[in-house]
């Protein structure tokens, strides 16, 4: 979300430098948040996918060592052990308790040999779905006060407010959340927001001028 | 870098069926990926950061509680071992044992427990550079077209032609990279491109003509 705010945003301002008239700005953003919020949201869900399908075939290959390569899943299993700290005995019990169960077995090695957690399946779409209805969200935002105004620099001006608000209340959000100081947070999501508007509006003017 | 790509090439596209000259597209295009690599390399960097704190916070309250609350954490630690299938003795055995030493136990509880990997610290500002970096590299592919041509238009064909053949080429290798089949995942990637790039151009030519 806080690129669907950022990017847009940036464009809008880069444009407003460069352009005279708003309808332009209006065409171009909304082409960008179409083009994000597609990008991102199948790209999303094509990732889902991805992990989804990689997940279950590793899956397929443990329960195929399991049954096929024992004494090699085995070895991997004592290693687990050695490397968190046990010494020889406990890892021959530990690992000969573990082999016991052939299903909680793969459990194990999926999740300690191979880190990977298994993935929810609805995961994906619900994300993708998130994600692109996030960026058309964040992107009509900073675009909106260019719908009201004549002037470029005007909308400029609305957009500049409103989206820093945006951006400062959403790092808030965002910070409370993963445990961040939100104060610091919200700043951060917003400085992040403006260098990047300045950075467009500045590259816009100069290629305007060429 | 398949975001750099696909979203310059969209707007691109989007803008070539709404203005008729290119140096619009090309100033929209290149405050595009202004903003995109800032707005992308500096959120990377800044994320890598937030990780490397929390990972850090994480690792003083687990220092913190093995040294004042060893009671609780001998119950966490027998936990995992429970929750692996080990038996009530085992549990026991193996819980004392990785208690012997404190640095390996932090260690085992921040990536076992906790599920936190240990953050390359060099790794945040590296991936800045990437992910900016691609940005640029990936936008400036759709845009460049638009240097040499005098109609949107004509622009726009080589524009499409470039890009779908580069992000073929990313997504092929790209899958080759993570194990997928690669001529399908070149497939997908260049159809996400494809499906953000045509909404583009559908939704700017709907708005031009509003």
């Amino acid at each position: 979300m806080a690129d669907g705010l950022t990017v847009p945003f940036a464009l809008a301002a880069g444009l407003s430098g460069a352009v005279d008239s708003t309808s332009i700005i209006v065409i171009a953003g909304i082409a960008e948040i179409a083009a994000g919020s597609i990008a991102m949201g199948l790209g999303g869900y094509l990732a889902g996918k991805t992990e989804q399908d990689h997940y279950n075939s590793e899956k397929r290959r443990e329960y195929y060592e399991v049954d096929h390569l024992r004494h090699r899943e085995i070895e991997e299993t004592k290693e687990f052990f050695a490397s968190i700290g046990l010494d020889e005995e406990l890892q021959a019990k530990a690992t000969e308790q573990i082999a016991q169960d052939k299903d909680k077995w793969v459990q194990f090695m999926m999740k300690y040999e191979l880190g990977l957690e298994e993935p929810d399946p609805k995961r994906a779409r619900k994300s993708a779905f998130n994600i692109g209805a996030s960026y058309i969200v964040g992107g009509l935002v900073p675009l909106s006060p260019y719908f009201f105004v004549e002037h470029p620099i005007d909308g400029l001006k609305y957009s500049v407010a409103v989206t820093l608000i945006c951006l400062f209340i959403f790092g808030w959000f965002k910070s409370k959340v993963t445990g961040v100081n939100p104060l610091w947070g919200a700043l951060k999501v917003m400085l992040i927001g403006a260098m990047a508007a300045a950075a467009a509006f500045g590259v816009a003017k100069l290629f305007e001028g060429a």
